[in-house]
């Protein structure tokens, strides 16, 4: 019980640790299928609302075009207020776990308990580790945050890392279904264009694959919920042209 | 070191204790301010296109309930896919270090004992419990997650929960500027959309301040950034129209 603050080593942390995680490219895994799928399908929708319309390609680009750009800001803006709050509510949650320690010290003494009793502790052993916890208040906020909360702090996303990527897949997901508009091909380049957002979306798949570790099936997930919600979208637009 | 499985007593589990989140209405924050900002920004957008403009009242009505419903959908659908391919992949990453407990447990058991020694254990207290922790696999397995990974599987975020939410929220966001124009005000309607829309981004403002615990400078935050993303968005549609 003698260990004060100073004399204990550096504070063991995740993912700067000497393993962490076995695939850091799958950090940014929500983001970049959210903002992709996101992206590939409101083109996509949109793009089947020109067949059989004859709609002039330059049009098309300023549509697209400024969907993407906008769509971008939104996601991005919006992704990184989003997370922001979710980390400042986080914290708060850890801030009134604080507070207990300090103002209910043997209520929250016995939850440390309750904690290694699940993990086989018991008797003189369990005092031992729940009195080691206890002596340092830093560690007892820390464990009662892991192990209560399920709250990580060195995990907790990055409120710019989360919008830039969101930001940026919504707009390389936008993109992708238009590129066989750059150069004029004529009705061509609406069908190119399908079939342009139909390989990105099995690219979408095919990182996640990678990265999940599963195998084509996931794959196919992506692009039919894709196809599918982009089909959903065009289908309501025509019924709520057709009813207002 | 005789604790086997059976007599263990259950998991501990967050959430679930005796005390758990003290806000559960934060549990969806990021999903609901994400969704509503950028159902708001959006809509906002859109509206800004139409200041000067003589657009019908009908037309504008299809626009934006075709963009509510299609945007609710591709971001539901999307907002469920990502979630569930960031579940696989930290399972994954859970399988990894499963295997590498029981392919290389000396290395593994030195990490146990480097997390516990940070926690500020040491000589024979570091040994007792780097012993009871290793004498269960899926103890061992729990404290890896938790302490290296910064992984807890109880809070890893439930896939069709997230999609509903993002969903929701998004058609909700889409469909507060509107409401003015549910009924013919004439021009009139496009003003009060605009007053609508800031409205309901205070609103949101407010709800992150209560969950966040934070003040007034929250709901001005989310008011801002939401104006300036729309703006922002109108202002590179004029522009990309004037380029191409």
């Amino acid at each position: 019980m003698s260990a004060t603050r100073q004399e204990r080593p550096p504070r063991y942390s995740p993912g700067t640790g000497p393993e962490g995680w076995h695939n850091p490219a799958g950090k940014s895994i929500r983001e970049i299928i959210y903002g992709m799928m996101d992206g590939i399908v409101s083109t996509l929708g949109f793009l089947m609302a020109l067949l059989g319309a004859l709609v002039e390609r330059n049009i098309i680009l300023i549509a697209v075009f400024s969907g993407m750009l906008a769509g971008g800001i939104s996601m991005g803006f919006g992704g990184y207020l989003a997370t922001k709050s979710q980390v400042e509510f986080f914290n708060n949650e850890i801030q009134r776990e604080e507070r207990e320690i300090k103002e209910l010290p043997h209520i929250e003494r016995r939850e440390i308990e309750a904690i290694y009793k699940a993990k086989g502790f018991k008797d003189e052993e369990l005092r031992l580790v729940v009195d080691r916890i206890t002596s340092d208040e830093e560690v007892w906020l820390d464990v009662m945050m892991r192990e209560e909360l399920g709250l990580v702090k060195e995990s907790f996303d990055e409120p710019k890392r989360v919008g830039m990527a969101l930001a940026i897949s919504y707009m390389v997901g936008s993109f992708a279904p238009i590129i066989p508009f750059l150069i004029d091909l004529g009705e061509t380049s609406l069908y190119l264009s399908f079939l342009f957002g139909i390989i990105t979306l099995a690219i979408v798949g095919w990182y996640r694959a990678r990265i999940t570790g599963k195998g084509v099936l996931s794959v196919i997930e992506v692009v039919l919920v894709g196809v599918i919600a982009a089909t959903l979208g065009y289908i309501i637009g025509i019924a709520i042209q057709t009813v207002i």
